[in-house]
Parts: structure tokens; C-alpha cells; sequence
């Protein structure tokens, strides 16, 4: 498996870019494809901001920040601390470095360039051997429903720190939207190996993916198997609001709701070996292993793990 | 003179700063107008940048930075070293809490504010009682023509370090951009006691204020002393490119040649103990003084120097 052929990643941020920096690790040079979520994109203080391609960039470069899972390493905050004084807004934590992602994307998107192309500049110029390309070039917006009415991803996700419940999560633009066209060819190409559905957050990480015109039933279609890691752990999300929000929607909090969430779409579940493997009323074909990633040591079994479930799944 | 009515200082960069803090010092909280040169503004990485505004801003809320004379003290440089990795421009340094400044002046001016309101709320929540104004809310922008051809002003001043020689400078769109509205009623007011040209560049810091539509005759009519202070000291400059440009265009580098550029316009020209007060050439009273400006004694001494010399000078 991890010879011949691509492999190609759906991700969000933290956990997501966890596993696409193990499957990086496992897999020769150029052939992984991350494709990330843009549906938390959003503009702040008149600059562009891709949080998740953000966290998949400094992640697979080695120089995210372990502590905050966001933003960079070593990362200073003069800037945050002087616009304070401005009376700018600062709810939204933009470190230094980070800053500098954000103003150059910022400037070359006004310059007419697509976010696709910055962004495989960026990659190569940090080092990253895989491909990273965020989802499609056209804009899809997360909005939330809440019982604080409509909000905006990151007002709900940063400035309320995801305290007000979740009624109905859309994502504007998405029907419309372009997938990005590396995307659309990788899902077609025969020398697509395997898809990985990084566990990120079902609901509002990879749901903005699938929704991008076409991609759905692309990935239906696609020949190569498809499996996805679980979120979940034993009932509670590693990481962020995804046990809180199931819970909202009605879902049950665990991880044979996450596999029933992807049902038609995947050919293999991974779950912690804390719930698996036999899930109930899931049909898929499950594989229980460890998938909490502590370690660089926890990202590469569970990259081997996926690579394994997958040569074992040949569509 | 201390007691009545209020200063207006015509001001650039760093010397400019330094008198027009010394006046900030010694005159009563609000007596000071502060107007400063807007025709080094540019955008760069899509920022808004105002440099002369900002040394003004940072001098007079004691944050400036004494080493380099731009940007603030205490300043960290992560950001630079970021865009550097993702193949941004660096030639323009801007460092954490400086870019602070420009991003939300930026964010402000795109959602419609003056650079004038920007400015007045910057320099209240830094804690400056000067009124500190643009020359105008209209673009003006000083651009050269060298032995190398056309150079926007930035691009001459940081980019080239000043090395092309200077064979003409402009001031584009000045003709057509209107005095900023408390500058222009102040040239009227009744209350002004005094305009102070600051020691600045006379060729690129003042001569962009005096272009600026009706601003050369306000200053001619209006009923106040004017004083300059020579920003030449013994033939050479302060700091910056004052002499060798002077030279550049066939002016004498001299305290007399810069009395002289401003004549009809003066009434009192400040020159250095070391060159006055007997100018060659110049008809205009003259006080010779230490103008040399080192210690914050020195900025204070200098201004009372220039208070006194007006409140022998009335009209």
C-alpha cells in the first residue's frame, strides 16, 4: 500500500492535521494529498483567514504550536498587545508569525492570485512534501444556527467559544462552489489509492467538504476505497465542540454515530479500540485501534493502521 | 506665550518629532497642533502605511524607538522573519506592534473613516494631548525623479537608501487634496499663537505640507508668528538625506539655504549656535540656539527657545 499510488486526505485542523502529518511521515515523498477544510475561512481586520489550512500548513511544516493545537511555535504577541491599545479587536488571537500568513495571503488573493496557488507556495516553500489544497478556490461560509440565533464560524467558535447550542449548521456557497480542481481530478485519477477521512470534527470539518458541489457523489464514485478515523473516543471528543454539538443535533455522543454520519460514503471505520470494533448498527467494516495521537510515535501507527485497513478494502 | 492661545507645528519624521514633543512638554495639555507630513504614505502588503504620522504617534507617547528613530521601542521582528520563510517582501522593516498600527488604520480607512479620525482616536488612546492631524484626508504622494529615473518615495528613501542622486521632487495629487479641516481653520484662528516648522527635511517633510492646496497662502496670511528651525547643523544633516539631496538639486548645504527656501513665508528662523544667528543672504530675523536635540532637556530647551523667539515676533 504504501508503495504505489496516492493517497488523499480530507482534513479540518487539529486532529485532522495530526493524522496527514503521520500519513506524510509513512508515505514516500509526493504522495499524500491533504485537501482541508475553507468553510471556517473568514476575513478579520481586512485580512484572509483559513484557520484549518492555517493548522494543516505549521503541522505538517513542524511548527505549529502543541500547546494551543492553533498558530504557530515560538510564537510571539506584540501585535495583539499593541492593536489592544488601538482599541482593535482582539478576541480573535493572531500571533506574529501567524500574521505573516494572513497579510502575504491576504495580499496575493487582492493581486488576483487563487487561494489554491498560495497555499502550494506556501507548502513548498515550508518544506511540505505532501500537497495541501483547500477544498475549492470559491468561498463556502459555516454558519450556525444556535439559540442565539444565526452566527458566523468563528463568532461562534472563538468569540462565544462554542457555548450557545446548535439548532442547524449551513454552508453558504457550498452548492455553488468549485471543487478545487486538483480535488475533483485526485477523485477520478486511477492512481488514487486510498481516501482518508482525517477525524476531524464530522459536522462541521468534513460535512463543508463533502458539501462542495459534486464531491459527494464523487466520492461515491471514486474507485479507490475510502475509510475514516473516528473523533470520538469512549463517548467525549479529543479536542473542540464536536461531543457538544452532537449531542444538540440529537445524535448519540459516540462513535457508531459518526460511522452511521458517513454511511454510503466509507468503506472502512476506524475506532478507538476503547469502542470497537463490533459498533451498533453500523455496517461498515470496522477496525479498532489506538487513535489518540500523543506522540509522533501514535501518528504513524495510526497513518499504518489506515494504510493497512485500506489494502485490505479494495473496493 | 506659554499661557494663551495655541502652537501649530508643521511636522516629518524624526526631527520633526523630537521638537514637537519638547513643545507637547513645555506648552499646557491641548495648546498643541501637531500636522504632519502624509506625502511619504504608501500601501505596502496591502497596509496602509503613514510613516511620518506614526514616528509623531510613537515620539509623542514616549514609545518611540531611540535607536532606530522609526518604530517602537520594546519591538519584536517575528513577523518579519515569517514573511521572510513564505517569500514576502522585506526590504520595508515593519515590526509586531508597528504593524499593530497599520492594520486596523488600514481596516478603518477601507470601512470609510478620515486618516484624520484614525489619528485623533490612535493618538487619545495613546495618551498624547497634542492634537496630532494629516496634512490632508487626500492622497498626496512624494515621488523623485533621479539619475535612475522615477522613484515612488519609499522606494527611495528605505528600498534605495537614498543613494540615487535627486534631480526633482513632486508631490502628487497635491494641488488637488484639501488641507485637513482643523489645520486649514487654524491658520485662521484667532487663537494661534504660533507655527512652528519643525527641523524636517524642508525639500520632502515641509515642502509636501506647503503644496497641499491654499496651505502656502493660509501660512502667508495668517496672522501668527512662523518659526522654522534649521534641520542643518554646521553644513551637514541630523539624520536622514537632508544635505545630500540639497546638494543633489545646487543648493548650498547650509542653515542660510534652508532660510532662504522658506522665505516670505517665515518671520524667525532657528538656526545652531554653531552657525548663526548672522546668515548670509537671509533677511529674515534669526536666533542662533542649540538645536541639536539629544536629551529630553534639550527638546524642551529648544522649544521654550522657539516659543520665545515667536512672542518676540508678533505680526
Amino acid at each position: 500500500m504504501t508503495g504505489r499510488g496516492f493517497v488523499l486526505a480530507l482534513s479540518g485542523g487539529i486532529g485532522g492535521a495530526k493524522l496527514a502529518l503521520g500519513l506524510c511521515r509513512v508515505l514516500p515523498p509526493g504522495a499524500l494529498t491533504v485537501v482541508a477544510n475553507t468553510g471556517d475561512d473568514f476575513t478579520h481586520l481586512g485580512l484572509s483567514i483559513s484557520p484549518d489550512l492555517d493548522t494543516l500548513l505549521y503541522t505538517l511544516a513542524g511548527i505549529d504550536n502543541p500547546a494551543t493545537g492553533w498558530g504557530r511555535r515560538d510564537e510571539s504577541w506584540t501585535f495583539m498587545a499593541a492593536l489592544e491599545t488601538l482599541g482593535g479587536e482582539t478576541w480573535f488571537r493572531l500571533g506574529d508569525g501567524d500574521l505573516a500568513t494572513h497579510v502575504e495571503r491576504t495580499r496575493r488573493l487582492r493581486a488576483g492570485e487563487s487561494l489554491s496557488s498560495i497555499t502550494d507556495d506556501f507548502r513548498r516553500r515550508l518544506g511540505i512534501t505532501a500537497r495541501l489544497l483547500p477544498m475549492s478556490d470559491d468561498p463556502v461560509r459555516t454558519r450556525l444556527l444556535t439559540d442565539e440565533g444565526w452566527l458566523d464560524f468563528q463568532d461562534y467558535f472563538v468569540r462565544r467559544r462554542c457555548a450557545p447550542a446548535v439548532r442547524k449548521i449551513v454552508f453558504e456557497g457550498a452548492a455553488a462552489a468549485r471543487p478545487q480542481p486538483q480535488f475533483r481530478a485526485a477523485l477520478a485519477d486511477d492512481d488514487l489509492r486510498l481516501v482518508v477521512i482525517c477525524p476531524s470534527n464530522p459536522l462541521i470539518s468534513i460535512d463543508p467538504i463533502l458539501a462542495v458541489a459534486g464531491v459527494r457523489d464523487a466520492l461515491k464514485a471514486c474507485p479507490a476505497p475510502v475509510v475514516a478515523v473516528s473523533p470520538i473516543i469512549a463517548g467525549r471528543a479529543v479536542k473542540g465542540p464536536t461531543a457538544k454539538m452532537m449531542a444538540e443535533l440529537g445524535l448519540p455522543v459516540d462513535a457508531a454515530a459518526v460511522a452511521r454520519h458517513y454511511a454510503g460514503l466509507i468503506d472502512c471505520f476506524i475506532v478507538d479500540e476503547a469502542d470497537g470494533p463490533a459498533l451498533d448498527g453500523v455496517e461498515v467494516a470496522t477496525v479498532a485501534a489506538r487513535t489518540l495521537m500523543e506522540s509522533m510515535a501514535d501518528r504513524e501507527t495510526l497513518a499504518r493502521v489506515v494504510l493497512n485497513a485500506a489494502g485490505a478494502r479494495q473496493r
